[in-house]
């Protein structure tokens, strides 16, 4: 915190709309802020953390997945990951996504990046690693309502790919940008 | 389109669950996927357009804010920006929101990324502009329910910054992380 931050909200009132654990929680909440303004009706999702993982291989590609998403109704490019299970590890979670939806796994992990899907609205954070090193292990292991394809792309590849708008997702688009950003690019 | 990719679901039934516009409508869709599996309830925020502004001021001090977020209750570091007003061009609305949020305006404006907050669950585009030579113009000039602060940081203190977790935002991380991968590290 800094000494001139603006000071949190006081919640007059919860209410639960929805509860479709594990999935989403929905609430509404009516909120005093230190101003003296009151919100009737301040949505807040409460979401389980997710996890990700920045994978890249032996020789040096990234291991990309591409899946429908029914909320903008497009196939984009993203990091492999989903939803840790109840309590699992962060890591732990990041590496069975990685295994499950890809089939790589092995190689060196350490944290890469932990954001907000958004601060505003989102109680959630997810845990993005860094894996390097990773190696083809097994098959796509995927739920029924999984339908993913793999797609390995050299840093210049995923360089234009990102520059052209190849991820939608901003966490994703962080994850993969700050690794560019370290390393310089291809 | 790649040839390989996973195709659209199909919408069997949608349901509107909550309708506060303009802030955002709830909808429950009941879908069915290419591979036959079928979800009962998906649900979609069906939310308008985000604008943002990474914006450098004539002596290279990068304009940020700091806002209390109830989502994860925390306060961060935040590009300024906000909602699209109807009708509104995005580019219009990333200098309306700088203007409003810090008293920044003026200078070259260029589109610098185009992000979805999720595309699993969200209908909206984040539309982020690259200011380059903005100074301050106006006071701040907020609504009711908006307490912000705003931090002139340098380059090398907005690096550190990232690094150490301030942004929470995962729009906003990305837009910066790109800023420093394209121009390399201060």
């Amino acid at each position: 915190m800094k000494h001139d931050d603006p000071q949190p909200w006081q919640v007059l009132e919860r209410r639960y709309i929805l509860d479709r654990q594990p999935y989403m929680i929905l609430r509404e909440d009516t909120v005093l802020l230190p101003n003296g303004a009151r919100i009737e009706d301040y949505f807040v999702f409460e979401y389980p953390d997710w996890v990700n993982a920045l994978a890249i291989t032996v020789d040096n590609k990234i291991v990309l997945v591409r899946q429908y998403r029914h909320g903008n109704e497009g196939v984009h490019y993203e990091l492999p990951g989903g939803v840790a299970d109840p309590g699992e590890p962060h890591l732990a979670g990041a590496r069975r996504e990685l295994l499950e939806e890809t089939g790589y796994g092995g190689g060196e992990w350490q944290p890469w990046i932990q954001l907000s899907p958004n601060p505003a609205t989102h109680t959630n954070t997810c845990h993005i690693f860094l894996a390097t090193g990773v190696y083809k292990m097994n098959a796509q292991q995927l739920d029924d309502t999984e339908e993913i394809t793999v797609q390995l792309l050299s840093p210049t590849e995923a360089l234009d790919m990102l520059r052209s708008g190849g991820v939608a997702q901003a966490l994703h688009s962080a994850a993969l940008w700050r690794y560019f950003a370290e390393t310089g690019l291809p």
